[in-house]
Formats: structure tokens, C-alpha cells, sequence
């Protein structure tokens, strides 16, 4: 599998040009649940101060308050949203613009902000994968902007922290992603898994991972008491998975359902370990996640006999993991819960935020 | 008050014309809410068969399986849904049709098909107000079929059983209104409530009840955990329930809110008695709703200590009301529950076919 | 795998010994959640009728008006809640009892009524495996009734027609045991399922599953905005859907989860087919479901492209299948729905009691 | 009405003894709801230091990590959760103690911590009312710290700013109670309402409210999908509401409501504004809230034609404000929503602890 720059000890670069200052962060795509979500964190971050709160303009509105948009919002902060339009942000007023914006969006103004000096970090998919052909099988456009693709780091902080820390682009990964790379990097690195007898991802989210957009399938009465599996065999969170997992296709079923809750995902993870190699006792397998994730602040490593749940991880920005082990047969299951607006989008985020401008992992997040 | 019709004896009309045979339905709007819980009621209807599923054609689609818009219907029928088109439908093939139609659309339609014969159960609000000039103002629109208008029965069968058993058009009422008007009419009937003194009407609905056409306050991550209120001082159903009861707009406050469920209202009624000639004590009040109620299958009246809730009647065609009183002011709480697509819109619809056709009034209602 | 008497063609035995009477039901466990479907359901069945609603009398309580704990069945049976004593049920009154009891109550009450020569269906765990060693582990208890236990029916009426017609002791199968039963017994007995790759389940179930006791994991805001595993490796409905798919242990896994919904189970079943003697084709799957299940009014099979979801089949008693297959490595995944309540409990005890009284299979069942 | 000691500007006193130093609080009542936000809130909160952690001791446990009684707290705070003993509570080491136990505990312990020097804000309704004498009726035991009663103030931080920072008890407010007095006690300071026409606050409340105990009015399935009123007439908030208002009973009805949802309280208040004397115009309404809320960083208000809702106050210290006025009749609508663990609860005592520390009202409160 890819090499993984886990946990390696380094030397802090000198992240912030105006030392002592705030950082100022731009958002756009402040309409939607992961830019609500963002806003929210940043309006308390102390190290952080919005200056600039943007809307992709597919509403057609101009200028307007967020509150309309954001009820929630309302006494957090006191600008207005305005057209997204790259010519407005230069690097001189603006250190770092979050994208909470379509894939396409993204696409097409990242390399722009990036020549502007800006950094950059995307919640959209449009840089999470390396090989720019992948786009259009998976998000239905061409790429035609592999310099970006192959700068970007794909920002899971506990995974890649120095490639993060210089990274100019981040593309934050996806929520279902996330909960399931952080659930099977240490095993798979550790070699432990048997992947040809194949790994089962069974994850389930809220409602608000879907975004925001209008969908008869998120009416409310649509959704609630009820759950329904969708994307079958046919995921975009697939290719993400596999290339930061290096596993292939045909090694790994990922199957989302959606919950009738609003924030929240749970992945119900199914792996076989390797006959020789791989430890019999589940007290191992919990070690090695210790282990590895022992200076990461944001998970939380359960011991035998817990589990992870969603009410756990909602409103947070800790990603839990858990396990039950049928010693016998080495037949494993991971249980791994993070809040998808929280690790999952914009939590993840202001993570990635504060290792690039040098803060602590965990500054501003609860 | 106007003078209802409240609990007559009155001779059985001959409702069917062909007798021994079912009751032939046509159902338009097949692909809403209130749509799909009247099919699922007629589909097993032991009186009655339905012959035709339309939709009014606003989606562009032409025929197609209704199971596609309602999967819940797999099993229950096999007829297509067509478009509505008022030609198709001949006295000689279907005996009445209920419309589960924009309020404009029933309005346009409503005069053709009882020109042709038919008999109508209409579900919007398009011929609820007597008073033709009342539309522009709370629908929006012009009304240009007075006559339909003052031919319609505002169809509660307990409060006007022989008026409903003899119309070819039923104007069913607004799931609001009739949880009030339930409550209500008998006390005002009685002559025990100081209108004066204010009447107001506190409902929590369900947001089955708004509809299934899209809208951004209708995404599940927007009623999920949240408690809105909305048409304060300026809701469609107030002007059928002053209508109903006999109230000027000044005695009479209703306020709707939405509730985070599929199925439901519960209305919480305060009124106040008037000091001379109504009861003093809590069991009288049970005493005169038992009375007036007796007959009535579907109305369940609570004893003093018990309360109706939303569980006790969703999936249902029961009203249920209970009350407390301040026996010292004579301060009167009345808690009214029902299913707002059942007894507040498709179950009240059978139940008004019931009568329109000489079955029980409860026949295949749950 | 054990011999399944799947859609035998017989003789219609002469199942009811009084032709033309209603069939007299007993309900123990009255108080339950499965009870108040049993009791909503044959309230309104035409061939059956109520005559003693029973408590087992584990809160103390004598009679009582059983709408004092079940407000839903007001105006459903005038009859009160009593304390369950075997001696007061007699053959001469009682044709079938329904024990909606916990597993112990079911255990000690059913020879003695067996005895008394009425038939029982038990909605419990107390007679669902035929190795009376099995309880010890599974269920905590010594089990005393071995003959009792070889005479019962394993009540899934598609796939146990003939057993269940001339049983005089249903034992009514688990909820999740049956969603998943009637999604893999038709690829196992087809020899289909390359058992030896494993065969996972991951289900979510409604939290009425869980029963109505008290538990610090079902109030409320534990289950609400929550999802949560549980009974990992070791859930008590894994030994039945063993034995009743003749698999051993190390070749299944069954995951169960508490969804925050009130009713509906959700299995989403991962298995391997087999390299050889297997087709290649989703079609092809449906089709062998579509043939076995034709004559199966409760059950639906989903045309490729088309997924169960809870929502289609809650406050039923369908049970749902449908099927992505991965055509290149031959990787199938199973999507099974049904109500926990519903064909996962009551509406399947009554299902069952149809075949056994010579009613037709759905009869009284939505 | 009671005379209110809003808004005044007063000199700071100095709270903190020990000038610099983070403020040392213990929580008792760790294994609740309140109990959970108070930590959760408290462990980030950049003037404060949580010292210990207890339980009241029902539940018959030792000392154990509140983890497994609250795993949202992993990671939060190493504390383990003790038992309640007063005499383990030192001024040295404590300056102040949470209280989040039942009404009795607070009773007992309250006088015992004030001689120890240890400031107290207690959570419970103990010390809510003045007059001894209401206990035995709204909370059913006889008062025997009639000192400590007419010491402690009634910590609405909005209203009574100066007597809560010199305070060495605090009650803090029951959660419906805030929602409503922050929306009335302008409202009639000013004298404009007519309150001899009654004021009906019509109350609604997620399950938290009803904190943790088992009940079976608690269980997931009889809360969810469902709404209930209860306490007609007669609920534990109503005294200290009619106290802080200046009320008398019958001038004032309150009706709470049973959400389902977690967390939020949305109040419906119906009141009539005075012919004479008060203004006729709603933002003369929305002005008066606006200029006496100006300094209160926690209450917002929301211009016409803008109402506030749940999802806008869930997880957040806000209180919210909106108005309907029915101008030719002057019935005006308040409606008022907060977090009934946040404004109503946990948020509310540490805006309390803040004042009575010195700290900005707001610190460590989003």
C-alpha cells in the first residue's frame, strides 16, 4: 500500500508569514451544512478570524445576510455572503480559503486561488484522487487541472501530517472516507489483513452528509423512520478508499445506507485476519491502534468490550474506533464513528487548518 | 353558530345505483401522500374497487407504475397511473372520484366531472369556503364555480352526516381544521364558551401534512430535531373553521407548527366557559362530548386524567379528545389528536364515501 | 442443509373443528409491543375473535383495562387485561393462544397448554431450536420440554407450509432471523452460496425490537440521533438461522444495530457465489426468488435497479427483497426489509395461524 | 411585579479570591444529562478547572469512570465520578460546586456546602421558590432551609445580574421557566400587557428535559413519532414563573409538551397587549427587547417576520425571541426557543458561574 507519513516526528515549519496575527480564512459555499458547520468553528477558533463568507452563486442571489440562509448563525458573525468570484480574494487580505463548494466549483477556481497565493483547503472531491482520470468515472467531468491534483494532500491529519503541514492544497477526504481509512490504515500497514478474502465497509450516515441541495429523496417524511441502502457496488467515496488504502477494487465492498438522524455516520467494518503474522487476542489488535494513534487527540480507541456509537461523536470532532474479535477464526470487526459535518467535512477541516499555519491538532474543536 | 346537522336519525338514502356492486373509485394525485394513503385504504376496502390511478400531470410524466412515485404500493394494486384527464372519466366506468389535487387543479376540474356525472371527494381546498370572494385572499386565486361551490358538503361526517350521504361533491376539510372543529362545535353548540374571552388553538403537526412537493424547509435536516411554528395570524385552514363554527376572526388565534414526525396532529385547545350556564365541573364537560359522540366510531372520548397523544391515533382514522379543566376559573384545555392523513385528509375521505355510499362509516377504516 | 417444504402443493387439511365459527384467540402478553400489534391486527381479522387478553403478571398488576397500558386500542376490545393462568384456559373456549411472554413464561406455559389440547403460537425464543442443549448457552436456561421442543414448527409460512398446517406449536421465529432466513434459504438450497467465503449480515432494527422493558439504552435520548452495534459474535438469533439454513457458526456473521425509528429491520446480506454451478447474472437471481417466492403473497421481490427500504414495508407484513450482484466476481449483496412488528412478529404469528385454521395465507394482514 | 434588577450598570466586584488562578468546580450529578453538558462545557472552558466529579449515590455505586456511565466524555476529563459526600468538599480546594442532583439531595447538602465555604449553584428546583411553604405542594416535601432560601438567587443572568455575582447560591432557573420569563418579564416590566385576559404559554420540550431516570413514558417508542401534553395545570415550573413574574395563578396558564427530539424547548405565548398605554405597532414590540437585551450577549432577537425555531438554539447558550402581533386587536405571539440543557440548564449555570467569577458573561459558551 501507499506510504503513509504516520505519526514521524518533525520539525514545526514556520507556518504563519505574520506571526502573532489571526489567520484569515475565506469560506465559500457558507449556504450549505459543511459551510454552516465551518463558520460555526471558525467564529470561536482563537487563533482564526473570518474575513470573507462566499455562496457559489448557483442560487442567482447577490449580496445577503447568511443569517437568512443559517438561522443558527445568527450573533456568530456579521458578514454578509457574497458571489463567490475569485478576483475578490488576494493573498494580501486572505491566507487560506475553505471550499465547501460543488465538485465542478472547485474545480475550476482552486488552481486560480492557488496562483493568487492563497492556500487551500477543498471539502469538495475535486482533488482527493490522483490519477485525473478517475474523475470522469466516477464525478462525471474531466480533470483539466492535474498540476493542483498532484500537489494536493489528501488531509487526514493523523495519517499524512507532514505532507499536510506544507501542503498549499488539502483536499479534505470524504466523511465516509475518513471513518473507514482511520479504521483499516494500521492493520492494513501493519500487514495484519487478509485482503484477498475481501474487506466489508457497511457504513451509515446522516442526512446531512447528502448536503443541503433539494431531493425528493431527502424529504423529510422520505427519510425519517426509515433506512435505505443506495450506491450499491457504485460509491464515489470508493476510489478515495482504495488509493489512500492501496487495496483493488475487487478486494473491497463499500455499502452506504442513510440514517434518519442528521449528523453522524457509523461503519460497521468487516476484515479477516491473516492466518500466520497477525495476532490471535484482541487486546493485540486494540494495542497496535493505541499505539498508532497515541498522539493523535482527535480518537479515541475503545477498549474490549465497548463500542463505538454515533451519540458519542456527534457534535465532535473525534473519530471513535472500537472492535470485537472472534479469536478462533481471526474473523474481526471495526466499528468506527465520527460526526460526518464534524472529522467527516469541516471539523476535519480547521484539523488540516491548524496543522498548516502551525497551531495545536486540536485548537478550536471540541 | 351556523346550524349543523349534528347527529340525526334520518332515513338510509339509496346511495348505490347498482346494488351488490362495488363502489368503482378513481383516484387523481396518486403520487402524494395523501394520494398514497387513500390507494392503501381503497386496495383493501371491502365495498368499494378502484379503477383508475391518475396524477394532474404537473411532473411532464406520462403513464407509468405508481409503485415507482410510492414503492409502498408494490403488492397493493396494478393499475398505472395516467394522467389526469377530465374526458377519460365516464359516469357509466367510475362511481366517484377523490381528488388529491392542487388546490387549483381541483378547482379548474371539479365542475367537469360532476357535469359528467361523477361524484366528487375532493381533498384540497378549492371548494371548502362558502363564500366565493374568500379565495383571492387565502388561496390566491379567483373562484369561478360558485355553483359547484354552494352545492359542496364541507364533509365532517359527525357533524353533517345527512348533508354528506346526499352530495355529489364533498369538499373534504383541512387536517387542522377538522382537529379543531371536533373540539370545538359541540361546546359552541352548547352555548358554554365565552368567545369573547379568545379562543386559541396551539397544533403541532406532522410534515406528511405539508405535502410531498419540494421545499427547502421540508429537507430532513431542517425539521429533524427542530420545532418551528409558521402561519401566525395567516393560516389557509382558519377561514373553514370560522366558517365551521361560527367565530369571527378576532375571537379566534390558530397557531400550526411543525413537528419533527411523519404522522400526526395534536392540537391543544384553550378556551375559556362562560360564567353562567355552562357546567363547573370537568365530567360534565366529558359528559357532553361522550353524548354527542356516542354514535360516532371514529371519535374516542377520554375520561378525566387521561390525555390523547399522536401514537394512540397515527395510522388510524380516530379523532381523539380529552380535557382539563381549572374548575375554579372555568379555564378549559382541550387536547385534540388525530393522523393527519388519516382522519385529516384519505381516512376521512372513506369515511365520507362511507356515507356518500351506504356503507358503515367505518368500513375498512383501521 | 436441513430439507425445507418450500411451496409444496397438499391437501387443504380440515383445520377447524366448528366450520364456519370465528376462530377464539387468547393473547398472553398483552402489554408488550408485539401484543398490541397481535391484538391491533386480530381486532380486525374477519375470521377470528379475541376472547382473553393476559399479562404475565411479572408487574404485579391484577385486571385492568388493557387501554390503561395501550392507549392505541381504545374502541379496538372491550375486553380487560388479565393475569395469565394456565387454568383458566380451556379448549372448550380457547382454540389457539398467542404468548407474547418472555422466553422463560412461554417455556413453563406451554406443555400445560399443549395439554389442555389448545394450539399455541409462542412469539418467544422458548421453542425455536431443536437441540434443547442450545438454551443453556443462548438463552440462560435449562430447557425442560424436549417434546414439546421436536413437535414445534419453525413458523416461516414460505418455507414451512405444510409443518406449519398441522402444527399444534408454532414457534414464531425472530425478527431479524426472518429477514434474513427468507433472503438466503433460496440461494443455499440452490447451492449457490459459497458458504466457506462467509456470510455476513449486518441488520438494523426499530427499537420496539428490543421489547418494552425498561433499559438504560432505550430512553429515549440514548436511541434518538443514535446508532449504535451490539450482541457482536454473539446474538441470541444466530443459533435459529443456523439451523434453520444448516450453517455452521465460523461461516456466518451476524451484526445487529439499534436504529432510532419505532418499527423495521433493514439485513444487508454479503455473500460469495459460487465460482461454478452459479449464474452470472442479477437477472438471474431475481428470477430464481421471483419462481420460488410466486405463490408468497407476503413476500416482494425488487426488479434489478430497485432497492427494500424500511419504509415501503413498516406497519405491514411484507417482507422485501432486493439485489445488487458485483456479475464480474460474482459478489452478491442481499437487501432484506421488513416490520419487526409486522412480519418479524405479530403479523407473522398471524400468518401462521392463517395456515393452521385453513384461512388464506394473508388473510387480515396489510 | 416583583422590582428586577435589570440591566443596571453596577462595579465589578472582585470575585475571584485568588487573582489569575482557574476557578475549581466540582460537579455532583455527573451520571445526568445536565450533569454530561456541564462537564462537556466546563472541561473548555478557559477559566475553570473541573475537580471532581460525583453521583448522588442512588445508584449504590462507588467511585468509577463517568466514561461508562457518559462515553461522550471519553477524553474530556480523567476524573472519576466519586461518591457525594459533603465532607470531601473543601473551600481549599473547591470554589464551586454544581449541583445537578435530585431536589431533595440539593435540599440536604446545599446548607451544609454554604457553611464550607464553597459557593453553590444548584440545578434542582430547591431553592428556586422564596416561600418555604410552596414546597409541600409543587415538590412534595417540607423545606427545612428556609435561611439559604431567602439567600439564593434566582439566576436568570439577563434579569438579575447583580445579585447573582454577589451570590453565594445560586438556583438556576428551571429550563421552561427561562424560556418564558425571558420573554415576558419585559413585556411586563413595561406594563403593556393586559394580564387580567390571561397569558397562555404553550410549551414544548425534548426528552432530555425529563433528564435520565428509567420510565416507561421514556422509552424510545412511546416518545418518538409522537407528542403528548401533561402536567395540565399543575407543573413544578409554574411557582417560579408566577414569582419572578409577578403573576397570579389565574392569570397565567402553562402547558408543557413532550417532543421528539433531545434537546429544545420552543415556548408559544399568547398575551394581550393593554388598550392603552402600550404601542400598536410590532416593531415597536420587537424595539423594547431590543434595547433592554442590548448588553445580553445570549439572547437574540429576531426582527418581524423572522421567528426562531430548535434547530437554531440546539447545542448553543442562546436564548431566541420572535413576534407575531395581530396589530388591530393587539394579541401579540411570543415565541421563545432554547436548548433546555444549554440556556435552560448546564449553558445557563455557567453564564451564572461567569458572572459570580468575574469572567464575561459568555466565556467558554457558543
Amino acid at each position: 500500500m501507499k506510504e503513509i507519513d504516520l505519526w514521524q516526528s518533525e520539525a514545526r515549519e514556520e507556518a504563519v508569514s505574520r506571526p502573532g496575527a489571526l489567520v484569515r480564512a475565506a469560506v465559500a459555499g457558507a449556504t450549505g451544512y459543511a459551510g454552516r458547520e465551518l463558520i460555526r468553528i471558525l467564529s470561536r477558533h482563537p487563533g482564526c478570524k473570518i474575513v470573507r463568507l462566499m455562496s457559489s452563486g448557483r442560487d442567482g442571489r447577490g449580496t445577503f445576510p447568511v443569517q437568512k440562509s443559517q438561522p443558527v448563525l445568527r450573533g456568530r458573525t456579521k458578514l454578509p455572503c457574497q458571489p463567490l468570484k475569485v478576483e475578490d480574494l488576494r493573498a494580501a487580505e486572505v491566507d487560506v480559503a475553505f471550499l465547501c463548494t460543488p465538485h465542478e466549483t472547485s474545480h475550476d477556481v482552486v488552481p486560480e486561488l492557488l496562483a493568487r497565493g492563497l492556500r487551500v483547503i477543498d471539502l469538495s472531491g475535486a482533488f482527493r484522487l490522483k490519477d485525473s482520470q478517475n474523475f470522469a468515472r466516477w464525478y462525471g467531468f474531466e480533470h483539466k487541472a492535474a498540476p493542483a491534483l498532484s500537489d494536493a494532500a489528501y488531509g487526514i491529519p493523523e495519517l499524512s501530517p507532514a505532507e499536510i503541514r506544507r501542503a498549499r492544497l488539502v483536499a479534505n477526504p470524504g466523511c465516509y472516507a475518513t471513518s473507514i481509512i482511520l479504521a483499516l490504515a494500521p492493520l492494513l500497514q501493519a500487514g495484519w489483513i487478509d485482503s484477498r478474502a475481501g474487506i466489508i465497509a457497511d457504513s451509515k450516515s446522516g442526512a446531512s452528509g447528502a448536503g443541503r441541495a433539494l431531493s425528493d429523496k431527502l424529504h423529510f417524511a422520505e427519510v425519517n423512520e426509515n433506512l435505505r441502502a443506495y450506491g450499491l457496488f457504485n460509491h464515489r467515496h470508493v476510489p478515495e478508499m482504495l488509493q489512500a488504502l492501496g487495496l483493488e477494487e475487487n478486494q473491497f465492498i463499500f455499502t452506504p445506507h442513510l440514517l434518519p438522524i442528521t449528523r453522524g455516520i457509523l461503519s460497521t467494518i468487516y476484515v479477516r485476519l491473516v492466518a500466520s503474522g497477525a495476532p490471535k487476542r484482541l487486546e493485540q489488535v486494540v494495542g497496535l491502534f493505541e499505539g498508532l494513534y497515541a498522539r493523535s487527540p482527535m480518537v479515541r480507541i475503545y477498549p474490549p468490550g465497548a463500542l463505538p456509537e454515533i451519540l458519542a461523536v456527534a457534535h465532535t470532532n473525534f473519530a471513535d474506533l472500537g472492535f470485537a474479535l472472534d479469536e478462533p477464526t481471526g474473523r474481526l470487526i471495526i466499528v468506527s464513528a465520527l460526526d460526518n459535518l464534524g472529522k467527516g467535512a469541516a471539523g476535519q477541516a480547521v484539523q488540516n487548518m491548524n496543522l498548516m499555519f502551525g497551531f495545536a491538532e486540536d485548537m478550536g474543536l471540541a
